[in-house]
Formats: structure tokens, C-alpha cells, sequence
């Protein structure tokens, strides 16, 4: 199969089931965050899956590639609203050859529930803008932009579309800035999203963290776990162990 | 000085300062929680401090230990429900010869702002019970019981009274477990004490969390941060430097 490049596109290797990506070299690539959020939600045979603002399509296509090494069979939906990044993951989709299983929808988040239907899904995930719209450091790149910065919708809007295309005891896995953590877990509980699992990430062992992960149900109970903190770099530089880990690929370290 | 010791109580050496505090062997006596919590305290000179059902007095006598050892001037209160409990507080204050600057209360949380006045605290520490008073797991003994259950206050009773009795932009300083972090959240954004920084204790590196350090402030935005994580042991029975370091103690492992 040939698969089309565009000017300033290049292929990447995600080394997980020979699966690769198209990124644009000018626009959001994906980073530790689409691979952690990937790793965190979690998938049960029949699981329809949403990602909510896919981009690239990666975390979709990383999530269709754990379900496969372990033979659990589920569908997965990026919805992106901007067409130029819909077309590259469907290319994406195309290259690794899993149409059947990933689609790739181009619309807006802030009209999902009218796409899909409301309770039309037992997943949904989304690595959303972590910066506020009106927060004035908006990248001059409106791709970029859109990414980061809540231009196009709301960290509010990406909570009530979910709350309303999720089924009652469906799960809603985020990643987002820990910064906003209050207004992150104001916003769920809202919603009637209940924090259920959360996961720090840090960049060193006695560092403050920069990610959190968060596993919500659907109408579920406000009792809640913190997971083991997940630490980024040994030393500047050098991956811990839990960090190839969850990238899937041999540790160098304890492969001499 | 003479300090009269009843049936069952014995002292413990608190390596700080030289200070000693009365436990009763059949009643709560203080854990890690509390040598957390006081560490994780902060105060500045002048600041007039509540601790919020302070059983043996041994937040107040920590914090009074280091303010000292810093040369921070500043004032605290214990407020302690059960008449015995308070007694024996009292008489660890006079063991310490720190009268001038710690006061033991005998009253209910629930009556605090009545007692002292509203905004009549710059900084309020609480160890709570952690378990919900409808548990149905109610400690046989009453003193542990009153300790470790809502028997006679409950969550929201505290943080309603803190809320009354701290001046706007005071600091607020609660030790809790992670399962009813959700509902710390709420129930703080809803008296306006934001949360501002959070700090998560594991017993192992591996494990998830089981005592959370939360800091709020009065009246304050909603940025809120996340601490680097504290792992309680190294391996099983050997603690980690930093809790070496919190109790103020030399590592024997880097003292050899």
C-alpha cells in the first residue's frame, strides 16, 4: 500500500507492533504524555473507545496496539476537529493497516454527544490543552495552538461531552497538568465523573510533578486510590526502568 | 519540676529539643502521621496556631520544637475534646517547660469558633479521625475509637470550623488517606480553603499512597502543586533518608 506524504511530514517508528505515525515537523507532535495516557486507561473486550481531540491519532493507535498483543478485541474513535490533523491520522490508520478497528472522525468536541449519540461509548479518553484560552502565551502556530491552549474548547467542555456520551459505569481516563488538579476534580465530580484512580508523574524522584493521570466512572462512588508515583529520569537524561516499561521497549540498562 | 504520672502512661523521648511526651498505653498514641504533619507545617513569626483535636498535644509540642530550633516566634493551641486526653497534654507541655507558648483546651471542634472567636487563627492543623463515623467498624476501646473514627466529628465539622476561626489568606494543614481525597476536595473548595499543595506519602516506591499532606489557604486561588512523593521505607524496616530526615534524626546509614 502507498501511503501519501504531504511537504514537512515525516513517518515514525512507535515500536509496538510495528505500527508507525505521521507526524508534521511544524505541528504538534506527540510526547511522554499520549505514551503514558496509553498505557494508564485500560480496555475490556467490546470496549468502544472515544479519544476526544486525537491529533495525530496516537493514542488510539498505541491503545489498538496493546489490545491487540493481548487479544482484546475492541473499537476505537479519534474525533479531531481540525482536518488537515483527521486526514494525517487517518493516514496513520491507513499505514498500519487497522481501518477495521480505528476510526478517525473530524468535528468538534463541543458537539460530540450529537456525532455519537449520547451513552455510545464505555471509553473515553483525551489528553487535552492543558493551558487555559485566555492564559495569553498562545503559540503563534494555530495548530499548535489548538493543542495546547483552550482556544477551540474547554477543559469543561471535553468533561460534559464525555459525562454525556459515556455509559453509566463507563470510564473516562485523562492526563492533564497537575496544576489544575482543584478545578480537574471540581469539574468531574460535577459531571458525575468520579475520580476513582490518579497517578503523579515526575520528572526526578524529588521533584514536584508535572502530569497527572486520572481514571474517573461514570456515576461511580468517591472513594479513591493514588497509584505509585511513576518517576520519568534516573539521572538528567537516563529513563527509569518504569519508563521503558511503559514504552514497551527493552531497558538498555538490564540488556548488556 | 515533678509531673505526675498515671496508671498506664508512660514517656517518650521525642529527639527534639530535649522534649518528652506523656502516652497512655492502652489509648492513641501518635505515628508517622503526626511527625509528617507537623513537618509538613509551616509557620512564620507571630502566627497563632490551632491544631484541631490534638489528642497528646503532639503536633503543637513538634512544631513549637522547631519553631524554636528556628527561632520562630509564634503561639499554639490544642484543642482536645476528651477531659483525659487533654490532662495528659497539659502535663507534656509543663514536662517541656513550654507553657508560655502552648495552650491545651479542653472543648469540641464543632464549638471552635465559638470558643476562640472567628479569625482568630493565622494557621489550623488537624489529624483527623479517618474513618467515617458509620463505618460499623467502631474501635472497642472509646478514647481510640473518638481517634480514628467520626464518632464525634466528622470531616465537614472540621473544615467548617476551621474555615470560621482562620483569617482570610491563613494556612490550613491536614494530614488524611488518599481514598477520601475526593471528598477532602470537595469539602474544602466548598468552605473557599483552596488547596493549594498537596503532598502524597507511600510506604514503598512501588505502592500506592496512604496518607496524603494537604495544605490550603483561606480565601486563595486554585492553582494548587504536587509535591515530590515520600516513600516511608527503603525496604522492609529500613526507612529512607527522607524520613530520617523529617524526623530529624541522623541516617545511621550515612553515619558510619
Amino acid at each position: 500500500m502507498t501511503i501519501e506524504l504531504l511537504e514537512q511530514e515525516r513517518v515514525d517508528d512507535l515500536g509496538r507492533n510495528g505500527y508507525r505515525i505521521i507526524q508534521h515537523r511544524k505541528k504538534f507532535c506527540f510526547g511522554v504524555d499520549a505514551v503514558l495516557l496509553a498505557w494508564f486507561a485500560r480496555v475490556k473486550e467490546g470496549d468502544r473507545v472515544l479519544d476526544m481531540g486525537t491529533g495525530t491519532g496516537i493514542i488510539p493507535i498505541l491503545m489498538q496496539a496493546r489490545a491487540q498483543e493481548q487479544k482484546i478485541p475492541c473499537h476505537f474513535t479519534g474525533l479531531e476537529i481540525q482536518e488537515e490533523m483527521a486526514q494525517m491520522a487517518h493516514r496513520s490508520v491507513e499505514m498500519n493497516g487497522i481501518q477495521d478497528s480505528v476510526d478517525i472522525v473530524q468535528g468538534d468536541i463541543r458537539e460530540a454527544s450529537q456525532l455519537f449519540g449520547r451513552t455510545s461509548f464505555s471509553v473515553v479518553t483525551s489528553n487535552p490543552p492543558y493551558m487555559p484560552g485566555n492564559h495569553g502565551l498562545t503559540n503563534p502556530s494555530a495548530a499548535k495552538a489548538i493543542s495546547r491552549h483552550e482556544v477551540l474548547c474547554t477543559l469543561e467542555d471535553v468533561i460534559r461531552q464525555t459525562a454525556q456520551v459515556l455509559e453509566p459505569g463507563g470510564h473516562f481516563y485523562m492526563i492533564h497538568r497537575p496544576f489544575r488538579l482543584i478545578e480537574i476534580i471540581t469539574v468531574l465530580t460535577k459531571y458525575r465523573l468520579e475520580p476513582k484512580r490518579l497517578q503523579f508523574v515526575h520528572p526526578f524522584a524529588d521533584r514536584e510533578a508535572n502530569m497527572v493521570l486520572v481514571e474517573s466512572v461514570r456515576g461511580g462512588g468517591s472513594m479513591a486510590k493514588v497509584e505509585e508515583p511513576i518517576i520519568v529520569y534516573e539521572s538528567p537524561g537516563v529513563y527509569t526502568k518504569k519508563i521503558y516499561e511503559i514504552y514497551g521497549k527493552p531497558n538498555p540498562q538490564t540488556n548488556r
